[in-house]
């Protein structure tokens, strides 16, 4: 039993929307339980509709359609539904009623294309939308023909609009779902996350894990980070949790420092906490960055716990008279050099009066990479609590763009101090 | 002719992610004049790519594959596509070198999964991944078999990552697409950006130029920002920009000072190109967005011509001690106010010793609204090089969150910066 998401439109063939909303069912299908292989968008035509049904109700046995339920011309999907199934459409006087208020109640003046809206295939129910004018339908076209091998066929409707989509699917259609028995297990998911490791460095070491079926464990990456999902098929979360913390614990023994967090954890966040646990505060100092880094520290919601601020040291000039760096120091290494960032983070750490502070300076591109210092090369430096000042170089590589070495630079930074809080005892 | 989308990952099926890559190739294939019909979202199974091929490529004549590429052994796209069409894996000797030589230019160690992205059918050309170690394809397996009904059949394989993907479909892609003669009649856009009105006070404006067929007009709204789409479809540039033009004219006319740019421009390129022409300079003064008006501003490559630096003060204590705010104006005030906004922004001004001087101070959230001043409020001042100082209010709203009132304070304030450079002769 599964699934399948047909998205109409020929707005999503244009390019003219991201589509939301096959995401959106994708979540819920998943955290219901219910298994669901493929998505297709096709275009507001009636033979290319008729062609992508012909192929979803073989192999899937619910079809959720989003989108052409609007009252204009190219609004198909009721019509290529029933005309495919061999359903007579027939208006519905309390649908026809309750068009008519909206549009009142709206002040606005109801075109006849309208009526539309209110044809639904006999035999379907209404799926009722409560904010807009375009109701759905759930029909189980074969319904009661013993021998049909598709008697189990379910097709929900949901117009395009989100919000409309949206409530629809959680006020009729998840109810709905489970009087058929759909959606009593739940899937739970842990998305575990790693930095400093590849997707396939951390793949090799974890190899073992991506044969289990409960829970099962699959890797992802995305730039600078690798993650692992963890994932459970259970009654209740309590019963999904048994099955994922002992593989998850395991994970974390293996990969050690390299895992930092899970789900909605990001490195500035675990920094955070790990900040907030010990009453310390945290400057920054940044050139490269141009305040990517703090601005990356305060996407936490309370970071003023510990964070007070920093300078942004863009120009040599400003290095050296708000961060003190030397001017000898500039000439004799170049503003990217370890001994530079190692000035900056002393500078600011002093400056600020903070327990931490982390510099960084680097050459983001497209220009002012040489052979010897090219662009992607940065040096971060971290002072620490007890006076000491470390630094680290990064090759970020010419080809990730500036912005991508920004991002980065803010990462992997964070990312070395996160590793210094926790060897602090 | 047709090309066909086929996104190959089950974190699609499980709503982890946005498919925003169907959504580029959208937007490419109609700018190129491609038509496409269909889209598909199907897992990391063989028997389901092999069943998703079977329907596609009798279908379309160019099937674009995303995703699948990776190193593990749940990247099963190029395999999927060989053995469907019959084709044979082969090593590819300068790849392995190129994967190699990526992993030791980023110390990292290559495991033996990657060398698995080396294998490409025979007869297929490699669409080169500049940056990522996950080579594409472009291979047209019946080629050459004269009376076969998909001779022309092509395929084009990109990973999942979007900026590999996007740079190799604009490097190799799109070229090769050319040489096939495919998009010879180009759709040729200019997107006009706009600050400062809303979407429905601009369509109203320019209204009468939506009914147009060449160029054709179309408005697009996105956060803090509305744009108009002026397309002509042409054979060359310059026979589209004859057509395009005129109209683009007008509407700049129309809409004055809320226009700042096209296309790629952004606020903040803007404002670069500005003070650059006037050979002027800025610092920022920074409490609500922590460091990201600054990341904005240097997001544009050679932006340390005209930005020397700033001060993130997130504390009371830092806009003391670093911009010279005075604490009474704190006490009287509250820091989220016009006065201490332009006192940070003359303090920063002399500090940095610069002709302009942005700051900015707000109530970001979720926490730390009052009935008085909300989630939501924000005051930023601009310093002038005549010494001038001057402050705005933006009510940015509770719902927006954190993210969202941190992003449209750094564009609000550029936005006005953009126009007081302007006004200054």
């Amino acid at each position: 039993m599964s699934a399948e998401i047909i998205c109409i439109g020929t707005e999503l063939l244009l390019g003219d929307i991201l589509n939301g909303n096959a995401r959106y069912l994708a979540q819920e299908l998943a955290s219901l339980g219910i298994p669901h292989y493929y998505q297709n968008v096709v275009g507001d035509n009636l033979n290319r509709i008729h062609g992508v049904i012909e192929i979803a109700y073989k192999r899937s046995q619910i079809l959720i359609f989003t989108g052409g339920l609007g009252p204009t011309p190219d609004d198909l999907t009721t019509e290529a539904i029933a005309s495919f199934f061999d359903g007579t459409l027939e208006s519905q006087p309390e649908l026809i009623a309750d068009i008519k208020e909206k549009f009142a109640s709206r002040a606005r003046e109801m075109s006849e294309n309208n009526l539309k809206q209110a044809l639904i295939p006999q035999g379907a129910d209404v799926l009722p939308n409560i904010t807009g004018t375009a109701p759905g339908i759930i029909w189980q076209p074969f319904k009661g023909e013993k021998d049909h091998p598709q008697q189990q066929l379910t097709i929900l409707t949901f117009p395009g609009v989100p919000s409309e989509m949206k409530q629809m699917w959680q006020d009729t259609a998840v109810p709905f779902l489970k009087t058929q028995g759909w959606g009593e297990e739940i899937i739970y998911s842990r998305m575990m996350r790693f930095r400093g490791i590849g997707e396939s460095n951390l793949a090799q070491k974890v190899n073992h894990f991506f044969d289990l079926t409960s829970p099962t464990v699959a890797p992802y990456a995305s730039m600078g980070e690798v993650r692992l999902r963890v994932a459970a098929k259970a009654k209740t979360l309590e019963l999904a949790e048994k099955l994922i913390n002992p593989v998850a614990e395991q994970i974390k023994a293996i990969a050690g420092d390299d895992y930092f967090g899970d789900n909605e954890d990001t490195i500035a966040s675990v920094v955070g906490k790990l900040l907030t646990q010990k009453r310390q505060t945290i400057s920054v100092a940044e050139s490269c960055t141009g305040g990517g880094l703090g601005a990356m520290l305060t996407e936490v919601a309370g970071s003023s716990t510990y964070f007070d601020g920093g300078v942004i040291a863009y120009s040599n000039q400003v290095k050296i008279a708000q961060l003190g760096v030397c001017s000898q120091t500039l000439d004799q290494y170049g503003a990217v050099s370890p001994q530079v960032a190692e000035e900056m983070a002393k500078g600011i750490q002093q400056k600020m009066n903070t327990d931490w502070s982390i510099s960084v300076t680097g050459i983001a591109g497209p220009d002012g990479g040489t052979e010897e210092k090219p662009v992607g090369l940065v040096y971060a430096a971290i002072a620490s609590p007890d006076g000491q000042v470390k630094s680290y170089e990064f090759k970020l590589g010419q080809k990730r763009g500036r912005a991508g070495i920004r991002y980065l630079t803010a990462c992997y930074a964070l990312d070395k101090l996160r590793r210094q809080i926790m060897l602090m005892n």
